[in-house]
């Protein structure tokens, strides 16, 4: 991991952007954290398209820094700077066609765009964890928070170190992904946009029902995909705080 | 209204119990409520039988009593030490006899049952605000929060002094209270237990869809009618925190 710029926000958070095996991603750092008092992590998920999405991930990184936890996040494969998939490509058009002619997503487009991306995506998030968690102000336990909620089902499924997951249910999950939501057994928070147009609400209520966890909240609001009330960021770090408290990755907690 | 007992908890909180018009009920005030500073008020519902109830309500005020507000409740028609309706024991037994059935309920038995409740019970709140509100200590404006969730139905379509509802989806509704629920315009937090034998969960999703309040937000925890987690107190705290803060019944608040 090779840090690329440094900059010190105005609320005393660290922001560095860094590249790690060509893939670039960014992470902040409360003020307080230091290698005697490592922050807790937080992994934010979000569409791809790091520049694009910046002004909402580092207002997400700010107000968790607020409650002592770093954030980090890379690009997603085939976003941003990052190399195209002809497959992708593909797979994003006839999505775009589907929805612009009002009819149903065919559950084929939605595997071809969301299973190679979460089988790709997936393993980089876990060697970002490695590289971020060998810092010696960063520890454990990791938490994920957001969207594609594909990429949270299957992280919260093989990845061990993260012990709570904030999900955005807003984006196609392939039917074969509710198998590994009956996986998960991490508390989790899905956040639900009641008048999302691009959700089919009635699939998220589904979903949130497969998961196996003992601890699931719903969180739904009014609005649209972008609307969530900023009242739920401080339920997000109240979650966090509760699951991820007191217990760094060098303890015993089970 | 009259005292009949005080008593000061060991957290400071007074528990008062009172006879207003023949109705038992029990205000609880923090320790650090006065008339120069008066505590915000939440009535607390419940489903009837104060006696059976006060140890979830007496948690629940000194809960909310942490965060500065005062509680109040008041028992329900036919319930506790109140003398029995006829027409509402039958319709009770009507009801257990459907239940033990195993069938689907009629609507007209919910009908006779919840709605000459909610006919009696509103009048009687609204009352018992009036009262309680005439009291220095206490201030406004004012939250409901429990059940029967048509009682707080009616009382956020009815009485202006009741700005925030915190509703818990658990009990029968008539299908006419859903033209109530469009009309209700406070800010809403819904809280649905997920497994609630008693309880249909798809009703109870209608429910939340049909409440015309712009700011509603559904809490759907796992779990039986009476397993709503700790943490949702906190979350309950924060809505009042934020709708019933800074602006007692003398501002101009709109």
């Amino acid at each position: 991991m090779k840090f690329t710029s440094e900059q010190c926000l105005d609320d005393g958070v660290v922001e560095r952007e860094f590249i790690l095996d060509g893939i670039p991603g960014i992470l902040w750092t409360p003020g307080s954290a230091s290698a005697s008092a490592p922050a807790r992590l937080i992994l934010l998920g979000h569409p791809g398209g790091l520049h694009k999405m910046y002004p909402r991930l580092a207002a997400r990184a700010r107000h968790s820094a607020a409650e002592g936890f770093a954030s980090a996040t890379i690009e997603l494969p085939g976003s941003g700077d990052r190399p195209r998939s002809a497959a992708a490509e593909q797979a994003r058009a006839d999505l775009h066609r589907a929805l612009a002619a009002g009819g149903p997503v065919d559950d084929e487009i939605i595997d071809r765009l969301v299973l190679p991306l979460v089988d790709t995506a997936v393993p980089e998030w876990r060697a970002a964890l490695d590289s971020i968690l060998s810092l010696p102000e960063i520890g454990g336990p990791v938490g994920y928070s957001g969207g594609v909620i594909a990429i949270g089902i299957r992280l919260a499924v093989v990845e061990p170190r993260i012990r709570a997951a904030l999900l955005f249910a807003g984006s196609f999950v392939p039917l074969t992904m509710f198998e590994e939501a009956r996986q998960v057994t991490i508390p989790l928070q899905v956040l639900l946009q009641w008048d999302d147009e691009g959700n089919d609400r009635q699939m998220a209520l589904d979903l949130f029902d497969a998961f196996g966890s003992r601890e699931k909240t719903l969180h739904a609001n009014m609005g649209g995909h972008t609307g969530v009330p900023q009242f739920e960021g401080d339920a997000g770090n109240r979650f966090f705080a509760r699951h991820l408290s007191g217990c760094l990755s060098t303890c015993l907690c089970s």
